[in-house]
């Protein structure tokens, strides 16, 4: 048996997001019937994380095992050629077998696009989430500085999964700001449910002057989902990378 | 009567070209169709000039005559709310009733767009000539020059448009480059049919190196368009900017 690792970039408008559904298509569904096309076997794919329905990913990491012994560097071509045209696999690299997308990540790299401008962009709307108030930069920058570190993240996650902590370290959050084009990419060492929509939601308020940056530590103490922000729509989130040791 | 340019953007991905035509969804078709929605009258749009299918916009005019005395500056924000998200009206601007978008205009700016790596994006085939052959930079800007000036540029057109003269005058044709995103942006005072996408086509041909930069010379002088390069896809090609005394 072989371990194959896959790095995978998709556009999520057209998928139910990643993991497997009853009769909707989804990014894993697509993925294991090309590969089961390839390789002639059953193949399970296992994510690194699931994506939202609409969510898109640059970097997604996947790993499936194999008893085909086709060279790993012809399995992108070869599922390329399969696969339709809003899923791509980048790059893969054979892995030792205990290797597992999911629990071996020591973090994620994810990116929410937001388009600010008086008039939307038709290349735009299904990849940024067109917003177009006025946003002052320098209060959405001091708003990201307050969510840095380690904190319990309760209030700032949709309830609904099951998870053992809310504690989760953020490393970076930060503004990249290209013209309209504004990007606030977060590196953590993981994501509860709709946490970055929620931050994301969170700091437009305080971008548009309608939330006291205080704010932030507040709902932090409480864990109190109440008090926070709107989930952003899912098509301006991307997953950009997933980090290994 | 009152006499309104406006500046429109779209995404041609899903409409068959500017042009009305019978039982296809067209870009001039939506545009009127909402516009009489808009201003309850018929309306008839007139376009700088059709862009084929598939083909995109950033800055298409057109300019329209209406009996209502609607504010010029509510017209983009009124249309946009009806129009679909792929098209968006971007300025407006009252001129005087001679003003003609296609006769008027003195000029185009055209943009082919290429991305050239081994592995394509999801985010960019519908926008761009996914192309995996390695280019030769430097050959391509070489080859762009050949182009520049008043021509005959009858051997880079395509049969079956009806025009007086094939002499053209091209101000600027340059490559921009952003890691594998190629951007040829063309400037002249007219275009023929296909004329960009064939000038494109030959450029990959010489900066794949299976094409002399001397051949360009050679068909401007024959005319002959047996000898000029492929037609690249409609996709990758954007109507940038029109021009105005």
């Amino acid at each position: 048996m072989r371990n194959i690792k896959a790095i995978i970039e998709y556009d999520g408008t057209n998928y139910h997001g990643f993991q497997k559904q009853v009769n909707l298509p989804t990014i894993q569904d697509t993925l294991e019937s090309c590969l089961m096309r390839v390789l002639k076997e059953d193949v399970k794919v296992q994510g690194a994380g699931r994506t939202d329905a609409g969510t898109h990913a640059l970097g997604q990491v996947i790993n499936f095992k194999t008893s085909r012994d086709i060279p790993v560097n012809k399995i992108p071509l070869a599922l390329n050629s399969l696969l339709p045209k809003d899923i791509v696999v980048k790059a893969t690299e054979e892995m030792s077998l205990d290797f597992h997308a999911q629990y071996d990540s020591t973090g994620k790299h994810y990116v929410y696009k937001i388009y600010n401008a008086r008039i939307p962009s038709v290349f735009h709307h299904k990849y940024t989430y067109f917003f177009p108030m006025e946003l002052n930069e320098e209060l959405l920058r001091m708003g990201c500085l307050e969510f840095i570190g380690t904190h319990n993240f309760k209030g700032f996650s949709a309830s609904g999964a099951s998870v053992k902590t809310f504690e989760r370290t953020i490393y970076s959050l930060e503004l990249q700001r290209d013209g309209a084009l504004w990007e606030i990419h977060v590196k953590g060492n993981g994501f509860l449910y709709n946490m970055v929509r929620i931050i994301v939601g969170t700091l437009l308020e305080i971008a548009q002057g309608k939330r006291e940056i205080s704010s932030i530590k507040e709902i932090l103490r409480t864990q109190d989902r109440t008090l926070a922000g709107k989930t952003v729509p899912a098509h301006g989130l991307y997953l950009q990378e997933v980090y290994y040791a």
